[in-house]
């Protein structure tokens, strides 16, 4: 039995309480061209896009906001795009990359923590005791999560997430989970950097997890990233300063968190959202439902072939109400088997 | 007796409870290019600075991070420089002009408020009982903040506050607060971004407070400020999303609060870091004692003719611990009596 027999009964809510944050992004994982070293698209440069209503409605929004002049004009300043990240910019399934990183971590651990062997619900976790684990119930994962993501300093905690992507493989890809970005949502991301956007990604998952990578793979450095989060400490140990990860949660950025987020961290309220689930559809009510031009997107996960089918029924990027507010509220929503011409950079 | 008699009874963290925040920034508000209003110097053009010791050190700094090929070298992503507000950018006396925000703000809100008049700390405020206030405590002190700081959307705050700002004056120099602001700081800020840096305010002022007006006085745009902060809510109301900011501090973001606020909004650890106080002391550290070429300076409060002259003994802006350790740690301290030529645009 695999770890993602856990699945059915943890709630999104709980999934979020594993992802918290990591430290300051080191020079050399970072190409300080990432966003051009992707290519910059222009003008009408979509390539993984096929041609269509939804390809249409990307570049209509996009011509109608910076065509001076134009009642729709916004000012580049203005110009903030907010992008969900787990099942909107890369894989979520089988389950959170996030939740898989966790439990590792709890598996590489503990020979420093030989009491785990007999403390629930280490131990289940390092039985593979899937029936344990299923029961372990909302105390027993916090525990989970603050004892893979807290107690380190934040640099410790940027290795350790380095370390792990760079091993770690997904179970049906057999990749890097980074190469399981959206190779379309890459594009789209660059083509509003080159039309004057800020893109920012705004996701339930850890703050701290994602920006040691982000601006590699999607060109969105770590001071655009917002993220759920635990709190740190900031402490001098032998005359050197350090933020220490404390095992208490600080923010959760995920359904009404994500407009709260958006404006603690940006400060400006989006012109165009981008999402794929549940989870989104307060961040796409505060984007869209404002005076002005505003573009809502949704990725409609339909293509069980080259990624996964799923939308209404599903533990990881559950999409239902948020489904029902795209037709409501004029929301492109993708096809991602019939929009997207290609999905991986490395098929 | 003026409100500043409640001066002495404030301590800096007191003050800081009155620091919350404000909402999104209007495109009206905002010169789209107003980095580039203020003027890009370029090479050593700091007009408003002296030639000397302190001047020289910026330059060399800058001269030494940016040469290619240096051993000094950062690359631009992560040339981050933080500034602090009150007493770096602008004046903190007679008090931080978020206090006087605050009082007056009380003052205003009193007609919907009829019980205030036989209700403490709020009868104090209306009736300039500075005796009564001077004893009111942490917690009077905190219900008068959330009084004015809390209860109406964040639309509706940023209203409010640039309001405010439009009508107040200092009470010495007779102008808008916003003309307070220090020219060779200005100057300063400017300058980095003209050589790579990407500027951020952090403040132990409120976030919201802050950003309806740093991008057009300091060209740092509202996703660049971090500060304090008081919780908001998201809410459907009549159909419309908002946001709404309510009674309960959410962070604050002065002296070992900085770098954890550092951490959690940039993501990234500066490269050279500025204030003026004791508040300042962890940035400085957090900056400075890493590996790498750094760069700290406080700005040292010696003007009494032009401005104001204050360090160790001042119930605002307190600068002590981080005075002395400015020399141990060699950081650049500007005499701002002889290394300003001007301090204010207006002179």
């Amino acid at each position: 039995m695999s770890p993602h027999a856990l699945i059915p009964r943890l709630s999104r809510r709980q999934m979020l309480s594993v992802l918290a944050t990591l430290p300051l992004v080191s020079g050399s994982l970072l190409h300080p061209n990432a966003a051009s070293a992707q290519g910059t698209p222009s003008g009408n440069s979509l390539p993984s896009w096929n041609d269509g209503a939804t390809k249409q409605s990307i570049l209509e929004f996009v011509a109608a906001v910076t065509r001076e002049g134009s009642s729709d004009f916004v000012p580049p300043a203005e110009r903030i795009a907010t992008f969900d990240n787990d099942g909107t910019l890369w894989v979520e399934q089988p389950r959170y990359t996030q939740l898989t990183f966790a439990l590792d971590r709890v598996k590489a651990v503990a020979p420093l923590h030989p009491e785990w062997k007999d403390t629930q619900p280490f131990k289940a976790v390092l039985e593979n005791d899937m029936g344990t684990l299923a029961k372990i119930g909302d105390q027993g994962l916090a525990e989970l999560v603050l004892a893979s993501h807290a107690g380190m300093t934040t640099d410790e905690f940027r290795k350790i997430v380095t370390d792990w992507l760079a091993t770690a493989r997904h179970p049906r890809f057999k990749r890097p989970y980074t190469e399981l970005a959206y190779l379309p949502m890459v594009e789209l991301l660059a083509y509003l950097r080159s039309n004057g956007f800020k893109t920012f990604i705004v996701s339930g998952g850890g703050i701290e997890f994602m920006r040691p990578w982000t601006e590699r793979v999607y060109g969105v450095p770590p001071e655009q990233i917002v993220g759920s989060s635990i709190k740190t400490k900031f402490q001098m140990r032998d005359g050197r300063p350090e933020l220490f990860r404390l095992a208490e949660m600080n923010f959760i950025d995920d359904k009404a968190g994500k407009p709260v987020g958006i404006n603690e961290y940006i400060g400006r309220r989006p012109i165009a959202a981008f999402g794929n689930s549940d989870g989104d559809l307060e961040m796409l009510q505060w984007t869209t439902m404002a005076g002005g031009r505003r573009f809502g997107l949704i990725v409609h996960h339909t293509d069980g072939v080259r990624e996964y089918a799923y939308d209404r029924d599903t533990p990881f990027g559950r999409l239902d109400k948020a489904l029902d507010a795209a037709a409501l509220n004029k929301w492109t929503v993708v096809d991602m088997k019939n929009d997207w011409k290609r999905v991986f950079a490395f098929e």
